[in-house]
């Protein structure tokens, strides 16, 4: 969508990239001056749209030569699923009609306009790191908070139009790779446990007991009551056990010669296929990214990992060929583009 | 089993080498002075085994140099039987207690002796080479027919234990990889086709209706009245029109993605697997090399696949190795001896 080429966030892995893919942070706030969303008029919609947007990028930050100015009506259903597809947008922003969005140029940073709330701040960074992903997302708060009446109430926090979000409006959460503690069957146990510390672990590609790619996201619940700093460090934590429990099983699969052959034999098709379906591919790149991580597998890396757990979405292969594709199709693209991605 | 290493005549690929694997002439001989092997007295045996080493070893032939005499009473269980798999000795010999052998350092030819038959010759080349073969079995065959008192009838030919070998004693075979018309389910029909013509069809390894490795055997079942030369240029005849219909069925498939995929993947996982069993192996090396006769993969050469459908047999891995593995260690051995010949 934009012409000049910058890298993207999510073409490197970061801290703990073992086992953590990324972080996002998201905050939720509306504006004083207008009814939420779902008692908008069209034309509030509007003014509050382009208002926020001004807010932006009318300011004096540096930040905002960063900035474009989106909407929905501009793209084609294929460029709009990659979005989704990138996490820069909610399945349900993708359904509006001429949703407006603020996108940064590496795609880190994404602010939906008028989703559920005015304003659906997110910050996205590799592996963990959730201080600096707060970071940003608190300066370009801070910045819109300067030019626009936030509806905030001493008691309550920010008011949000769902109340589950009322107080920080904040929503953490770092995006976990737990192909051993799934194979072992320890997420629903896990689930429990972070439950009762305020969080909750779910299928990010899948709800199921076995969600593809074994990728699952970890996040707060709790917003009322709790700094936000109070939240993150809780989040920290218990992320801090998963991963050390996480390595702990693989330790104990590394000398599992099937294991090994599993995860070579990934390795294996991945490199070769002439067809990969969406499903396939997420699970051997799922092998491949544990291989990776365990040493077992040394001819790609965490990066390229990454970069290709985005770039094999169906939305945006689709988007990509700039036409639309038929499934048999997609998987033909599909697989040359991860094949050549691996020789490369 | 020979110390001095000399390159093997499975290490090669030959003429029409993308569907014909290997030609072998048989001849079956048998010493008037002697009963046949099964009324044999077991000094009698004896008597005639060295009978026939000496013809050969002491004879004056520059060949005699290339020869050695085997017991398999000398050998391992494991090398026995990768005598077996290399089709040195029959599944019959093998079950001999203390069957003699005469074999030649490249293993192109081999003599059982005392087996069905006083003498089984036999002689191995790679690809389509009916008159080499013969030539160098009707060498061999003078040789010992100079020494040796053979049992010959003016009006039957060749005398043999069995009578369906009567006459000519020759049975003279191609070994054929046929993917393309076993996929698309031709072989029952070539087989009823080939029978009316006085030859024979069938699976190398395993006689059901897709055996392991799409790898037949067509040979000529006729030997009396006809002459080894007119056997053998009925089966050179049918033997090219075979080679024809496989490369037409190939040209079709050619431009099927998903025999392309089929091809690709399986020699991604012959490339990575760390646990290949036997019946995998066949599968995927069958693959590999329809993909290689066909260009579309050119990483390897039929060369390397003749050589690996030798050698990652059991027996062969496991008389490598010099002690006995369980099905489990086999695996994990022939995965490696093929990734590391393919990576090689």
């Amino acid at each position: 969508m934009n012409g000049n080429y910058t890298e993207k966030w999510y073409m490197k892995s970061g801290n703990e990239g073992d086992v953590v893919i990324s972080t996002r942070i998201r905050l939720a706030r509306n504006l004083r001056s207008y009814p939420f969303p779902n008692r908008m008029s069209q034309p509030q919609r509007q003014q509050c749209d382009e208002k926020i947007r001004d807010a932006l990028l009318n300011g004096n930050s540096a930040l905002a030569n960063h900035f474009e100015y989106l909407g929905t009506n501009d793209m084609s259903e294929a460029e709009i699923i990659s979005l989704v597809e990138r996490h820069l947008i909610s399945p349900e922003f993708a359904r509006q009609t001429d949703g407006k969005l603020l996108l940064m140029d590496d795609e880190s940073v994404s602010i939906m306009l008028n989703e559920e709330d005015h304003i659906r701040l997110q910050v996205m960074r590799p592996g963990l790191d959730l201080d600096g992903a707060y970071e940003t997302a608190d300066k370009i708060d801070t910045l819109l908070d300067e030019q626009l009446p936030y509806a905030f109430d001493d008691k309550l926090g920010y008011l949000t139009q769902c109340p589950t979000n009322l107080g920080t409006g904040m929503r953490a959460s770092v995006m976990l790779h737990l192909p051993a503690l799934q194979e072992k069957g320890i997420i629903p146990q896990l689930a429990n446990t972070v439950s009762k510390l305020g969080l909750t672990i779910r299928g990010l590609y899948g709800e199921g007991s076995e969600p593809k790619g074994s990728i699952y996201q970890l996040s707060n619940q709790v917003t009322l009551g709790i700094s936000e700093k109070a939240a993150i460090t809780n989040l920290m934590g218990i992320t801090k056990q998963v991963i050390a429990q996480e390595r702990s099983y693989r330790e104990n699969m590394k000398n599992d010669i099937r294991t090994v052959d599993a995860i070579c034999r990934s390795y294996g098709i991945l490199s070769t296929a002439r067809i990969l379906s969406g499903d396939e591919f997420m699970r051997l790149i799922s092998n491949v990214r544990l291989g990776v991580a365990m040493g077992i597998i040394e001819d790609i890396n965490l990066d390229t990992i990454s970069w290709l757990l985005i770039s094999a979405q169906a939305g945006m292969i689709t988007a990509k060929e700039g036409h639309s594709l038929d499934a048999a199709q997609r998987d033909i693209k599909r697989a040359s583009l991860v094949r050549n991605t691996i020789k490369s």
